[in-house]
């Protein structure tokens, strides 16, 4: 796979990223780390990304022209969000520019019912699932779950019929059905893999979801799973990956289900939430991982050196406009407390303004001060609605 | 002292930097963190800190109005380098702008003779000096040590006279003597106060020189004194800064004597390079500890959670041009290694290029890692000289 790194300059790269939010900020402050200079695309010129890039193209992440811009721009290009033009991109990949993750894993990646039937052809374990139409869901016997097919994340997309009273929720987009699991625990596994194949593992995530609601509470690293599972997750993730042939960081979710199975959910082609306490919690983060994965460095060490946990700083319902952070004070007073604030301009409900991170000596500290964080920290703006 | 932090806001500050080199640079990355902006000044427009900050305004560091400019524009001025316009400074901290660490303190600071007077009358421990002419200093017998008075750094402005023959060394600039003191180690130690007068300090660093030579090889944190050095350090450093009432980062060198005594070397008043460790080893880097105390917010733990080393990255001498960073690979490979590299567009000789932070389980590792980073990554240039 040498010929792939051998279009990447040995050092001072020039990393185009599409996408200029809070995950491409964070991308460009790893790229800073190594002296490496961002030229990034995104709508706002207000973006989180714009006070840290040589350049930041203003334009949509469905235009050719400025996506074929950053390329020009720059030596690699990357994205940080899946709602990018996956064609321009594949152009760029067939004339041998190099894109990571490669654009026709994108493409794989963005449907999830071809996800997860390539996932199933090669015999990784995934719920059972079955492409129906919406009125041959209403013939279903809950419970089961529909997921939309396309565009779904951060819970929307995601309908769970426990009764038949959750008919009137089913979702009108193309969708698949899926058998409902007892889950235990849902988790994520973050791995990264290079140009040169060279691959590395982060230890297992557990997603906390808030009792009885599908809302992410905290993700808690590690996940205090059972040694042979947390082993297994971990070679799951990575056969994945592999088998992808997948150059870049990814995400790889999993359900353990009551009867200790594992079961892949879906895979994020990209830096992700599971991952963020990996920049105070591990010796190299993964946006470092994914800046040397893609620019054909060595990859560093995922080694844990602190329990982590981490909280996403959501706009309060009710307000919009310029935001106002309360209970600042009182969070970072207390040690190992990170607060991350992405510096959007505005702010509206439920939309991701930070997240925070917290480093202590033991998992049942970090759960205490993560579930005090969610509780004190409030991001409302300085108009109702 | 309430009233110095009410002209601040409690979120979302532009913070101004008078300097856009790699002090400047983490800075700004420890504001980006939390969501604040920067407007900086320097006078090369493609200055570490360019990429990295919402405005960076171009002009000299001794140019009033620019410097007047930066704080139109921003909430909070600081500094990142002792060789800027003090005046300017103080007419702005004389208006009730706010300015860390105060203008006022900078300008004793910067006069070493005055630095060490203002020390010896406060009662601090300090080599035995005084003020003499160079004629006069001819004079004297050897050992002694010669400083200037004004300006220097990273060893420049030192001359250790050992015998007569080091006479034709001595600086012609206004200077003064100092004993020549036997030193077991050289020390350095960070300590954060902020504008509520909230103070912190880190564990102490040692600042290890090449065997027979004035060149820093490495530092090392914590330091392996014995415990009552450590502690006796630490709260001098902090008695140090107190009685200055200064606000901000400052590092306060000092030496170990043979004889187990505790001698002040100099202040710096700044984020320096013995705290840059810190952004790895340490709950939270002096960086963003300067960032809260110049802004009120509370400070975090300077805990350190993992033994560190640092070495600078100089420019090899006989080169200049486009840098270019031999032996990353190698280095890049090792778990705990972080290089950072400055981003600066030319190398020279000795010119700081960045520098590779050491985490590791113990002192001896992360020393003997150093060593070897030391060895393998170079920095030249694509031109010779």
């Amino acid at each position: 796979m040498v010929e792939r790194s051998e279009r990447i300059k040995p050092w001072g790269v020039t990393l185009g990223i599409v996408g200029g939010g809070q995950l491409g900020k964070m991308l460009s402050q790893s790229a800073s780390k190594l002296g490496f200079e961002v030229v990034a695309l995104d709508p706002s010129p207000s973006c989180p990304v714009s006070s840290f890039c040589k350049e930041l193209i203003v334009g949509s992440l469905m235009d050719e022209e400025k996506i074929f811009e950053v390329a020009r721009k720059s030596d690699v290009v990357t994205y940080e969000i899946e709602h990018v033009n996956t064609e321009a991109l594949k152009k760029l990949e067939d004339n041998g520019y190099p894109v990571y993750p490669q654009p026709h894993i994108l493409e794989l990646i963005k449907d999830k019912f071809r996800q997860r039937n390539f996932l199933r052809t090669k015999g990784f374990p995934v719920p059972d699932f079955r492409e129906l139409d919406v009125s041959e869901i209403r013939q279903l016997r809950p419970p089961f779950v529909q997921k939309a097919r396309y565009g779904g994340y951060d819970g929307r997309g995601v309908v769970v019929v426990k009764s038949p009273e959750d008919f009137s929720k089913l979702l009108e987009c193309p969708s698949y059905v899926e058998e409902f699991v007892d889950i235990e625990k849902e988790i994520s596994v973050v791995v990264v893999r290079s140009v040169r194949g060279e691959v590395a593992v982060y230890p297992v995530v557990e997603m906390v979801f808030k009792e009885g609601a599908n809302i992410l509470e905290m993700l808690v690293s590690p996940a205090e799973l059972p040694e042979e599972i947390e082993m297994s997750a971990r070679e799951l993730a990575v056969s994945i990956v592999d088998e992808l042939d997948g150059v870049g960081v990814f995400a790889i979710e999993m359900f353990v289900s009551k009867d200790g199975k594992l079961l892949i959910n879906e895979i994020a082609p990209r830096v992700h939430n599971s991952g963020h306490h990996t920049i105070e919690s591990c010796l190299t983060s993964q946006f470092e991982q994914h800046v040397r994965a893609i620019t054909g460095l060595p990859l560093g060490s995922t080694e844990q050196i602190l329990p982590a946990a981490m909280v996403n700083l959501l706009g309060e319902p009710g307000y919009k406009g310029k935001p106002i952070l309360l209970g600042v004070e009182e969070v970072l007073k207390i040690p190992g407390v990170n607060v991350h604030f992405y510096g959007k301009k505005e702010t509206r409900p439920y939309r991701k303004m930070g997240h925070v991170t917290i480093v202590g000596r033991n998992v049942d500290e970090v759960r205490r001060i993560a579930r005090f964080v969610s509780e004190t920290l409030k991001v409302i703006g300085d108009e109702r609605i």
